[in-house]
């Protein structure tokens, strides 16, 4: 149209980078990150980050590259996410709690060209990188992160240190921004890798469109005071690494989620927000109650990634948390939330954390999302009762998996993503997710909510954790299988716990089998069911 | 990259229009807009604008035209800029304060295929579409914008009304989405428009980009309560019409704009947040002590348009108003703002009021604001001195002059926006603007700021309203010419304003003619200096 330019003055990629590029002037001498003692100002962020991807760039990364990291939340691994993608590279953010074998897979799966290792650490990337056969490929380049007091654990010497490519990269380098808003930022594997990693692949303009919809349904305003309990290797912390930058917050650093390590970090720092899945809230409550401290106020808490427990989120609300839900798969980063209608303030507890713990509606990233038939695509009615697959698409969607054509496909059939959610639509149209699709159970022809079943055991005032799989069973297909955790100095026997259910359940959904014992965690708090589906296979049919 | 790919699961254009859908869910039930006794949800408004959007459609808009409005701040005109865009037509809203023959010029510059005329503003309308020579350009098709109270004034039957293509539209339309995302969603013609009209041009993406951070630099959380002064056909409401509805809050519709249309409006429907020129500030810190009344909570207040004087937002503050304050032009919306830091709220209440002045920084979808030599286009230093010209960069500044490619070339010049508006800035970057490049006076060889000499104006106790321009002088080139309102019963001569002045500022600035008279406006509450530049031009050289 005649008179209109796209050109410098009006058209900028949209990036993440821009969020700390604005903070550093906006904020300039507000705090960014606190870590034990250390402290940064957004200015001090800007040059640091300045200075790391320029030393990126003198050890040869440019454009496209993979850079990744192995370290728990600590402030060089919120600094990388700016510095790498300042350096035109790509950020992977690998999980802290995976052994050699898994690392070597997927250094060698993205080709990273370096790898930034957490002290704590060293002796898994080491290992990975022992195993490379140098012949066929290089390995990538290590630097250590040394302790936030400069301590770093005997290494052999020529192994390079964060802080000295901090100290070595000038801040005057020239930030490389995206050639299109399209390039990838980050690289993230999902949890559930096996034998075939997928890398879901976040663009610069889908992070930072996630990054706005996720401050926003976590209501943050302007600087908050945010603690990071949800890994900065997840998501990329849920998105929410770039988007405390772009409302100029503060992020609270934890290398070790603890009740105690929280509730001192709440006091100390005057905390505003914090992101927690249902796990770390469950410890929350749990605590013993004289290591707890008053919270100094409110405190704005996010919960996801998996269904939080109606039973925990009101024991949250009584000490003083207020709890907002949001729902996601790594493929989506946030997705959908329970946005709160004040008509249900009045509502009493119970029936508030019922509602809580739906997953809700779209936040303002996320174009649609809706419940299909995963055969017919049709809608599934707003009954609260039909199942189908929750499906979603926008612009805050991944990109695809890294070279697995095949599987990104497969995951957009229909020009949908497919997040392999079973889920129901309430009348007012938000969802409900009633289960996996991989871990529904189906016993005598009826589908079992394992979701469901687990919201009454939590329910019990002896239970500390459970999870409920699938057992074979020659006559039913399948039973339901609960793995129970009890709270210390309670005592409960198995028929209880099935005689409880049964109060509370119709009597098919009721487990017939209950086995106590501590359950194992991925590093991003949910259970591991695979390993309870295997050992749940192991016992063989109860009829 | 392999594995990566854009589809319609990862891939929407940015569009307003995403907005009002997603309400349409998250806020469906909550309420939408309200004007006297009318009162719409969100999921009302969403198939309202469906059906006018479908009997656009029907009139034979579609991809590209323009379709204008005249009118105040009624529902329709709130609804058209959703309806319009979802007909795949670009919104034209025409200064309801126009004549005739400007009315033409617009229409003809613009060849809108439709316009809405509101039923005060029928003659206006009515006369300029008389005045098209037929032969040469078919006028637009007139549709009429009854009352609240579906009272219409007399009119020749066969004109349509509003709220009967409200009623023929489909609820089922489907909704036109851009094909790109820079496609034209408004065009709003500059206040300063002369013989040569220039249609700032918004894109969908620009739109979408600005209305969120318009929100958030006005600290909108979920479903606030905002009262409409800014006129919707100033920069769309300052981008708040759909910024609004990102958020699912209320728009309250004001017909006119009076004080006690403002506190009676925010008591009736607890208001949480409005914008209003300076202007309007004025009129509400001089309304009479009696028909003020009590505000029910405090009501986040945005500024913006010209340089708000600091006695007045002492005074807004007084009365239990928080003033927050924003700069741009026609040709970027809202762009800049006073960011509040946390250690200016200890400071005293005259020296807050002066800081809040300040034009400030970028808000989140500016890229960059600078204060520049308009012509080596060298940055000026942060020393609150010297001079330069604001320019600004980023998504959110125009696509350009509609069929005008000349201005745009201009405009654009080196890769920025030149604003026109001379400012300086302070050491912490913040920018302050000092005058209109074209209103400033150069005395004797030295530059005078006459926003410096209103706001010492404005401090005089008797001073209503202020507005200072150029007088020429043969000896000094120009000497300052103040024009001036005196409050109601207020007696004070032209020499003791001088000597006010003289007390406050150097000699050199001080106003050499004082003239008390009533200050026209226009319709967005501006000054019209261009007048009083004539009238202290008629008056000749004081030397």
């Amino acid at each position: 149209m005649e008179g209109l330019v796209r050109c410098p003055a009006n058209h900028v990629p949209l990036t993440p980078i821009s969020f700390l590029e604005r903070s550093a002037k906006v904020y300039r001498d507000a705090t960014s990150v606190v870590y034990g003692d250390v402290k940064y100002t957004w200015s001090e962020t800007q040059e640091r980050c300045r200075r790391v991807a320029s030393a990126l760039s003198r050890l040869g990364i440019s454009q496209g590259d993979v850079v990744a990291t192995l370290a728990p939340n600590v402030p060089a691994v919120y600094e990388l996410h700016f510095a790498v993608p300042m350096a035109g590279a790509i950020l992977c953010p690998l999980n802290a709690r995976h052994d050699s074998s898994m690392v070597l897979t997927l250094l060698k799966h993205s080709r990273a060209k370096v790898i930034f290792v957490d002290c704590q650490l060293l002796e898994v990337a080491r290992r990975a990188i022992d195993l490379f056969n140098k012949a066929e490929t290089e390995p990538p380049v290590l630097v250590l992160i040394s302790e936030s007091d400069g301590s770093v654990p005997q290494h052999p010497s020529g192994i390079r240190e964060y802080e000295g490519l901090v100290a070595s990269g000038s801040s005057d380098f020239e930030v490389q921004r995206p050639h299109s808003e399209w390039d990838p930022i980050s690289i993230n594997y999902t949890s559930g890798t096996t034998s075939q990693p997928k890398g879901v692949v976040y663009s610069h303009r889908g992070a930072y469109l996630n990054s706005i919809a996720t401050f926003l349904l976590h209501g943050m305003g302007s600087m908050p005071v945010y603690l990071w309990t949800v890994p900065m290797f997840h998501c990329n912390g849920w998105c929410l690494t770039w988007g405390v930058a772009a409302q100029g917050g503060t992020n609270v650093c934890l290398r070790k989620v603890s009740p105690k390590g929280i509730f001192d970090s709440i006091a100390r720092h005057n905390v505003t927000h914090m992101g927690a899945a249902p796990t770390v809230l469950n410890m929350i409550v749990n605590m013993a109650v004289d290591s707890r401290q008053p919270l100094p106020r409110k405190v704005e808490v996010l919960t996801g990634g998996s269904p939080p427990p109606p039973q925990i989120l009101s024991k949250m609300e009584e000490l003083g948390f207020s709890v907002s839900h949001l729902y996601g798969l790594t493929e989506t980063g946030p997705a959908t939330y329970c946005a709160w209608k004040p008509e249900w303030d009045s509502l009493p507890s119970d029936q508030r954390s019922k509602i809580k713990a739906r997953q809700g509606v779209q936040h303002l990233g996320l174009e649609e999302v809706d419940v299909r038939d995963p055969v017919t695509m049709e809608s599934v009615p707003s009954d609260g009762k039909s199942l189908g697959e929750i499906m979603l698409r926008g612009n805050t969607v991944m990109s695809g998996y890294y070279k697995n054509q095949e599987a990104t496909d497969k995951a957009f059939e229909g020009g949908w993503f497919h997040s392999g959610d079973l889920a129901v639509k309430h009348r007012d149209g938000y969802i409900e997710v009633k289960d996996r699709l991989k871990d529904i159970i189906i016993s005598g022809g009826e589908n079992i909510s394992t979701v469901e079943v687990e919201t009454i055991l939590y329910s019990h005032p002896a239970v500390l954790e459970a999870a409920v799989v699938a057992r074979p069973d020659d006559y039913w297909g399948q039973t339901p299988c609960a793995f129970v955790k009890l709270k210390e100095g309670c005592e409960v026997d198995a028929q209880e716990i099935i005689e409880f259910c049964r109060d509370h359940l119709p009597r098919y959904m009721s487990p017939r089998t209950v086995v106590f014992e501590d359950l194992s965690k991925t590093s991003t708090g949910k259970i591991q069911k695979s390993l309870l589906r295997e050992k749940a296979k192991a016992m063989g049919s109860l009829s």
